[in-house]
């Protein structure tokens, strides 16, 4: 069956998941079923939701109290078939969870796509392996930083901050997400400089490094902005896809013109994915989506900061940017809360596909971006090497001054 | 000062809304402000966020207690000087909501914009009274029924449905939000049939009504689809907004060429609507935002039904859609649950500048469609002439089945 499978997680007031589940399937696809003549039956049969699993789970008293009602919790997992809908993302979403997003505690945790669904979706042009192919890096995780406090400066202060930060040997540089087209730092300009900036650092030391401008504006603009930023030698597109929509990200990853790798920022997403009880989950939204749609990259808080996600959210993001597929992988990239200590700890739990993320833990170092980079580099090949962190400080300054500052975490195998 | 002025709704474990307020305006404009040179503070000066209010509210245990942590409860207004972001709606909610819709119990309740800013904003081409002109009625709320069970049924039951519906008396038919293209009744035909069908009545009848169709398919085909549309002779676009994003609505709208009105459904919106803790306020939503990215009607779940919305909440996205403002009213259309009986209710609650939108309500009615129609009808006028629908059903045998089968709830002034 060519289907797309939905589970939810439902609390039900009503007590009865079947039920529930049937009603849905019905509810979403076909509209009603048993009170149709048999000739309407055979007719719509092969458009009828169909109920593939009711798992009741155990109940949790904290949320009976929340609600102030009891709700039996389960898992429903549901088929609709690929005949009701058009094979994009807005389709899919309206019919799996359009109405129902609105219909009480029901939360959906992951949608599976049947290969002829799927290949409406062609995923990352570049991938991880594009993007390490891009770099020339392959055996360890990418290192990546931002810009911070951009808002109200001038090009000569982004020439500035780009430069440091490179020169302490990241492979990636991003926008700041809530930088927009302004008249200090216009787009084209920002490319431009950037441009030029890593093309003196790469002369000057050797060291290749891609600069990730933000694009925005609006939507209709988008895919002629982002042709004249590849003309222009851009490396990487930001883009805060939650405050577009999931096609407009595919349509710019589709679009062979735009030649260049597209980072997904979770800019807004929290506000369908913190809950427990309603939206997407994390895992299927920021990870298996954005993957779908064709980010190279996804963005997602790190398990370590203030603003984090559970430990096990974070790695559930991960494993689907990264799981077996038709199609290429993202990198995970879990940020905010990095320092160089961390970088054990960052590496265990989401191994060196990934890319690691710092503002502050690059910027804040006593050395400045420079000193942040390059200790972070040697937490890296630190690491990989199978030496302590701590062992690795002895002969590098800029780790030593790090750890001082923020701690190391050390990992035990 | 030309600002956008958002209100968050917060649940802090740390106890300091003030230093949380503080923390938002900085960290979501320059970053860091007290450690810098105070030349740079003058520089930046013009783009620091501001705290407009801190207000602490009453404790609530049921949260604390699901939460799992004692946390302050407080409302924060902040505004952002728009000189940091180009005035569309990515840009202004990745500025207000952007990572801070990752960072803990923060829920977006409303956003205020200054002329300027809203300037950018057309809001709806017809709205409320544009589209009274249209239907030419003008003392009354509109009627709308909803297609019902078309998945995997042909043209000829389409255009069945649609005759019953209109003969019955309503002013808009609506497309069920889940029908998409599709290769029995694909967008074109649906549009040619129901134009054919519409002016077949209206020449037996007179009565004038309109049809929307949903209007669906990848993010940057939508322009063309709807000139296409347009051309064909559609009446109304039904966009599932939620499924794109807010500014593929008012690109939409704002477009010369696609000149008709465009009815915004909430499908996925509960995604980011329905916790108490997280997301966008319904009534910034679904009421405000819609409105100024110019949809003309807003669809939301009426308070009366098994998808409902509170009273107050539904009450509160209707409030928005008419408000008083520069831009034109949206008409508010409280769906779900219901039935003839419900006509003197939502006039009180919602008054006549709403649009009463039944599906079971028209279609289940013992005499058909045609029957439900009417007797919405008869519901209408006898409460605007101050008569009880008992009353009324004396002399109106569809409006008497009406209320045996579901019904009627009485207002008493």
């Amino acid at each position: 069956m060519s289907d797309v499978i939905a589970t939810y997680l439902v609390h039900d007031a009503k007590g009865d998941l079947h039920k529930k589940a049937e009603g849905i399937a019905l509810g979403l696809t076909v509209g009603s079923w048993t009170d149709l003549p048999l000739l309407e039956q055979e007719q719509l049969k092969a458009h009828k939701g169909r109920v593939i699993e009711v798992t009741e789970l155990e109940e949790c008293e904290k949320t009976n109290h929340y609600l102030g009602k009891k709700v039996t919790k389960g898992k429903i997992k549901i088929a609709y078939p690929s005949l009701n809908y058009s094979h994009d993302l807005p389709a899919i979403l309206t019919t799996v969870f359009g109405k129902l997003s609105l219909d009480g505690e029901v939360k959906l945790i992951d949608l599976e796509f049947s290969e002829e669904v799927k290949s409406s979706f062609p995923g990352p042009s570049f991938g991880v392996g594009g993007i390490r192919e891009t770099l020339g890096v392959y055996d360890r995780p990418l290192l990546m930083s931002i810009f911070k406090g951009v808002i109200g400066r001038d090009l000569t202060y982004l020439k500035d901050q780009l430069e440091q930060q490179v020169l302490g040997g990241v492979d990636l540089v991003k926008d700041d997400e809530i930088l927009f087209d302004n008249l200090l730092t216009p787009f084209e300009k920002r490319i431009r400089t950037g441009k030029e900036i890593l093309q003196h650092v790469f002369d000057e030391t050797g060291h290749k490094a891609l600069y990730a401008v933000n694009l925005t504006g609006k939507t209709y603009d988008l895919k002629n902005k982002a042709k004249r930023a590849v003309e222009l030698g851009a490396n990487v597109l930001l883009f805060n896809v939650f405050a577009y929509g999931l096609d407009v990200l595919q349509s710019l990853a589709e679009d062979k013109e735009i030649s260049i790798p597209i980072m997904a920022h979770p800019a807004v997403s929290g506000a369908t994915t913190a809950s427990s009880l309603y939206g997407f989950s994390s895992s299927l939204l920021l990870g298996k989506l954005l993957r779908l749609a064709g980010a190279d990259f996804s963005l997602f808080p790190s398990p370590y900061g203030s603003v984090a996600l559970e430990r096990d959210v974070a790695l559930g993001i991960a494993e689907n940017c990264l799981m077996e597929d038709s199609i290429k992988q993202s990198f995970p990239v879990p940020s905010a809360g990095i320092h160089p200590g961390l970088v054990p700890l960052l590496i265990q739990d989401f191994g060196i596909d990934s890319v690691i993320n710092a503002g502050g833990g690059v910027h804040g170092h006593p050395n400045g971006a420079i000193g942040g980079g390059r200790a972070f580099r040697a937490a890296i090949n630190a690491t990989l090497s199978g030496i302590s962190l701590k062992q690795a400080a002895e002969s590098d300054e800029n780790l030593k001054l790090a750890i001082e500052l923020w701690g190391a975490k050390e990992v035990h195998k």
